[in-house]
């Protein structure tokens, strides 16, 4: 990897990631100007306090400039319009990456939108995140030992290339994936968890009163865990349930269709069953501990 | 809460809960002497290699002393022998506790086999653990901070007390609730995200190899939070899904309904529906972090 320094970024959209990415821009020296877009006055307002950029405006005709290379921050729905936006702003040669969960719609969003040659775009999904969302909690080391997934289609290589290294300055591992699967394979690991957590948050804040108070002070015994993802940012998973629609019901109907096969089993009193299936389960997470992937969890915490 | 001191103290079942309390009562010096029982021939052996407690036998008939406090630490389907044991062993005055997921089935097998009068039982759920089991596993602190929630049924006010003393020694927060209400909470904050925890991950063994170990490669993106819980020890599980059906089944079916409402709304392109439910549910996660019940969680960890 070479060390690639820019003369201008432009972050577009300045929550959580987009934040973060300014962060590491900055430490890791890799642009000499950062410059920021957000239309929220309060993020602008956050991003000036903590002077986690050079410039930032609410709109992008407010700039008088082009940019070496442009990241794309903002929820899937933004997209047509940013990219027409920049169609007819971008006038030099311009590498253009994202952060968006799903990757055909926004590849479907850029051929529709854009048929300017010096827009050089390269799908990116950094898998890094938070429950946490507003550029206050960004910070530079969110993407580090994570994956980036790269989408690119009908790219020159070296474009690839030139997005790739940025992101692994980012401390991030770099791989190739094909949109469609990319979607799928995201659709099972990040979306259908994240829309079960949201339903099972959901059901218990449907329970009577009383209920619904114990369900909380008692939330350690899992029910937390469901909650941490449910802290996560509304209108960014309620675009990737619209933009991902086909993997996302393919994949809830083959859970849906597994948890009937419990659920039968527990009225029917079938223990084989769910005993052979809990040992199955069981033996995935040890695959995700011996590859590294387990996440850290302090067993000592205090609740 | 007097400081009290048994002469001794049996642990039946030496797990991760077990094994725990087994530390906290020497680390505390609760009792003079701690005597253990486990039908496991590797769980005596690393009993015996990390001392854990002063005996441990693989039955209650090797010994030949009565007990001052019992500790009930089994998966649920165990209780029955347990207590039909206790109760032709029992010849002094001995408190009874356990450590069960569920308490109404638990009251109701203590019902059908005890009759001795020397045995006062004070149902308990310490509402601690991890997704490891095994007494290599167990640590004294697992309980400090954490709810423990008594169901005392026709016990005298006294001996609550005693039992009450005891786990509050432990760190642990007292709290007493009816059997019946104690099962459908735990249903909701503990039974159903365990058993749809299994679901997805049973769901993700499924897929065809390569998406399989995509599905795993990427887990961080949130499918890792739900193999955490799947983890845990398959046959104490499903044990719970047994003993509390009725419960389970009704939270299921609560949730069930629910998640076709999202399904509903993603395939209809009702984004307002989600994101207003997203909404909801992130409402849920502000007040758990609010009263301090957030848990930690390293978001600067290495993956």
């Amino acid at each position: 990897m070479s060390k690639i320094t820019y003369d201008s970024a432009l972050v577009i959209g300045m929550g959580l990631i987009g934040s973060s990415i300014a962060r590491a821009l900055k430490e890791k020296q890799l642009s000499k100007k950062i410059f920021a877009i957000d239309k929220d006055s309060e993020v602008i307002n956050i991003s000036k306090n903590l002077n986690l950029v050079d410039v930032i405006e609410s709109d992008l005709n407010k700039y008088n400039q082009q940019f070496d290379i442009i990241f794309i921050c903002t929820p899937l729905s933004s997209y047509r319009d940013i990219f027409k936006q920049l169609n007819s702003y971008v006038n030099e040669t311009t590498l253009v990456t994202d952060v968006g969960s799903t990757k055909v719609s926004v590849i479907e969003d850029f051929k529709e939108s854009i048929n300017n040659k010096k827009i050089l775009f390269v799908p990116a999904h950094p898998i890094a995140g938070l429950e946490k969302s507003g550029p206050e909690f960004g910070f530079a080391k969110l993407f580090e030992n994570r994956y980036c997934i790269l989408t690119p289609t009908e790219t020159q290589s070296e474009i690839t290339r030139s997005v790739s290294d940025i992101w692994e300055s980012f401390g991030m591992n770099i791989e190739i994936m094909e949109p469609k699967r990319h979607d799928r394979v995201l659709a099972m690991t990040s979306h259908i968890p994240q829309l079960i957590a949201y339903s099972v948050v959901g059901t218990a804040t449907e329970l009577e009163s009383q209920m619904k108070d114990e369900v909380i002070k008692y939330s350690a015994a899992g029910f937390r865990d469901f909650t941490r993802l449910a802290g996560s940012d509304p209108v960014m998973w309620r675009d990737v349930y619209e933009k991902n629609k086909e993997a996302v019901l393919e994949m809830l109907g083959r859970f849906s269709e597994d948890l009937l096969t419990y659920q039968k089993a527990i009225r029917n009193n079938d223990l084989k069953y769910l005993e052979e299936k809990f040992i199955k389960s069981k033996e995935i997470r040890k695959i995700i501990e011996e590859i590294g992937q387990a996440g850290t969890f302090d067993p000592t915490e205090k609740n």
